[in-house]
């Protein structure tokens, strides 16, 4: 699979390296937060680096795709008569830093320690996606062309639920039309162990706000005669579960399907150690559906978070106030089947169904989420993968999930007809979405190598 | 009852109530937040202002008096035989004027809008201290002499559960011995409604802490595997009521005693609209114990409430993290005969027993709580409070409790055997604790005829 002329390429990003890593730290310097109005400057400024970049190591017509929100970044380079098209996909927005006292480094100063480079989107996803266009550096500057025609697609808005995705698809349908996505973004499972991704779970989010009274009150003129928010929240919060912490949601289940006998066959075969794998992260086993494994649960199984909770006085000291409002956020996580408005609508219908007749609720959806996704299992984009995997690791994947969402997976689907191969090196201790998040450097290495070797491999590939 | 002596008094004050007004604004304009250490030059300020004024006025030996924490101010002037010795109690410190973005005035920015003040502290406590104070002022500008021992304690940590007082008390027994304790904090049901407080609820305070992983994760990648602290932080504070709004914690309502007759006949004689009444700050009925009646909820029920609840993301748009950690303010209000240590240890002991295997629980008490108070119902000193009050406004007052707490008046009757009578001109309808809190400006001038027409009344008390 190393041909000579894949060897010259990985032996000219071996040298360039040191580079690539300087560029993919100013990279990680741009607060691209999507989720937050404060952000904008860095997100345009992200949006824009990538243009310059794409345009600069000969990818042709970079430019900003508008969907009414963040932009997306494309680019193509589609000049390898019948070889497919692959569209390979990234995204350049990143979570929120908060909380910023947890973090050892600033999140947007990069900083290595221990061979990682720890800064907010590390992992998640921009050391993946820069990977990704450096391999596409690498054949552009060695050969001068591509071994595959290629579209990039860099997208602003994955960490805020991909709101205007849908509108981009479809306003460049032709533009976009490809053979099958390749996403930088996804998950190895483990550092140490092979494997390849072969679904995702789909995600809806719901905004909670209760409100008791006009005002704040004195805890001691009102109390025992009026509803506490902050009370009222947590007991309406508290139904969503059963005491044996199964969803007590009607109709959130519907349309759910089992993971397939393959899928059930790597978490067999994986066979972790469930207590241990919780206990890297400081968790304990029980806190989840009876009798359902650890990996079957984060995989395939839906679930109801809750992210954040506000309400009330939250300062040093205390204060002795009933809160007359209080907010939670909260997303759901979808199983194979599940449709994202239906389980927004159920989870917000048992919202309105138990909040008290002394509180008034608001119950908002702040997008529309995205389904769950499975690559085919004979896809032939998903073997050229696999191979390449293998070769580069020296052992075959296994098959693995993963528990987050990419909503373009879903979205391009639909909207373009494509199925989704995922190549990514992030892993999933990286604490992606969490302060302290890192990205290995050798990673860097190991995925120079697959994407470099991944671009030949898909040209042969046909459905 | 308002002699030529008391009606010199009254005069002069009235001469002098703007210079009164605006120094009282000046000491306004102190942040004095006792609970945050943030506040600690402020709060000192606070206190030197009140030695400075007391001292100007013909007070003798006013100086602070230091228990460890934020000291109180005392002054006396006991130089009239035979009469009894009136301690005048009030606080200087005030609660944290979060949430700021609520306020239509800056907290610490006096401003009069409708014949109001606006500021926080202006109802609870500043106004009617500065009306207590302003009385003797005038009685000693007037007559070069006060009409009774008086001797002053104005505490510093009113709003943070009078932590020191105990010591402070203990370790002056002498200096601050007297023959009842005069408050001016408290407050009138209704400003048309001539009202003599007879009762306080007590209050206990708890801290809550529940951890569920070392870091917050991302909840694509653990969700459905491990605890959320958020939501396991919810269920927990739900298991605190049943599902009809009755306190669900063994053991805390023992000791608890039913208000006495009279308090029953009053709240009966009130017969207030009790829609009316919750609905004056947006509040419905329903949302406290099943049979009830609003007033005997709010004087005479034990309570647990959320102040503030802290959990995960809380910033602009979403964050999909599953929250490692969150925490809640509770503050119980007590009932008679109650025991604040009691009862924070019963619902610590039903926390812990309803936490998860697969969370840390923390449950701090902050200090000691103070318990519930009354007045005994014959006391000469109550007797002579209700006849001033009759003659300034010129009907009977009702007998109300307050469903808010003087820990001074539990720790005074155990430390130096004094009961509590209150005078204050606060109302209850004046958002203390809440964003625009505010005093009227015609409590002013009423406050200052009963306190100057208080002090003579007493000196011919006798128990």
């Amino acid at each position: 699979m190393a041909g000579e002329a894949t060897g010259a390429v990985e032996a000219w990003l071996k040298a360039e390296t040191p580079r690539l890593l300087d560029e993919l730290f100013a990279f990680l310097r741009i607060p691209s937060v999507s989720t937050d109005p404060a952000y904008a400057v860095p997100m345009r400024a992200a949006a824009d680096l990538l243009v310059r970049r794409l345009a600069r190591i000969g990818m042709q017509d970079a430019h900003l795709l508008e969907g009414g929100g963040h932009p997306s970044v494309f680019a193509q380079r589609a000049d390898v008569p019948g070889a497919p098209t692959i569209l390979v996909y990234g995204h350049y927005d990143v979570q929120p830093p908060e909380p910023l006292a947890l973090w050892e480094s600033p999140p947007f100063e990069p900083t290595v320690r221990d061979e990682k480079v720890f800064a907010r989107g590390a992992s998640d996803d921009k050391s993946p996606l820069w990977i990704a266009v450096s391999a596409l550096e690498g054949w552009l500057a060695v050969h001068g062309r591509l071994p595959v025609n290629v579209k990039v697609l860099l997208e602003g808005e994955e960490e805020s639920g991909s709101r205007s995705l849908p509108e981009i698809l479809a306003s460049h349908r032709d533009l976009l039309a490809a053979d099958v996505m390749l996403s930088a973004d996804g998950g190895r499972f483990r550092a140490g162990r092979a494997s390849v991704n072969t679904s995702l779970r789909g995600v809806v989010s719901l905004e909670v706000r209760l409100r008791t009274a006009a005002r704040d009150v004195h805890s001691g003129r009102y109390g025992g005669a009026i509803g506490n928010a902050a009370m009222a929240l947590a007991r309406l919060l508290a139904t969503l579960h059963d005491e044996r912490n199964r969803i007590a949601v009607a109709g959130f289940f519907d349309g759910l399907h089992r993971p397939s006998n393959a899928d059930i066959a790597s978490i067999q075969a994986l066979a972790i150690d469930e207590a241990a794998f919780l206990a890297e992260i400081g968790a304990r086993l029980g806190a989840g559906e009876p009798g359902v494994p650890v990996l079957e649960a984060i995989w395939f199984r839906p679930t109801v978070e809750v992210n954040g909770i506000t309400a009330g006085y939250q300062g040093a000291g205390g204060k002795t106030v009933i809160p007359c409002e209080a907010s939670a956020k909260l997303t759901c996580r979808l199983g194979p089947g599940q449709d994202p408005a239906q389980v927004a609508a159920a989870v917000a219908a048992h919202l309105r169904a138990h909040c008290p007749a002394w509180a008034d609720l608001e119950v908002d959806t702040p997008n529309d989420g995205a389904a769950a996704y499975a690559v085919p299992e004979n896809d032939p984009f998903l073997a050229a993968i696999s191979r390449v995997i293998a070769d580069v690791h020296g052992e075959a994947p296994v098959r693995v999930g993963l528990g987050g969402t990419l909503p373009v997976a879903s979205m391009v689907k639909l909207a373009l007809g494509l199925e989704t191969v995922m190549l990514s090196y992030a892993v999933a201790d990286e604490r992606a979405h969490a302060p302290n998040e890192f990205f290995r450097l050798a990673s860097f290495d190991l995925g120079l190598q697959a994407w470099t070797r991944v671009l030949p491999e898909l040209a042969a590939a046909r459905r």
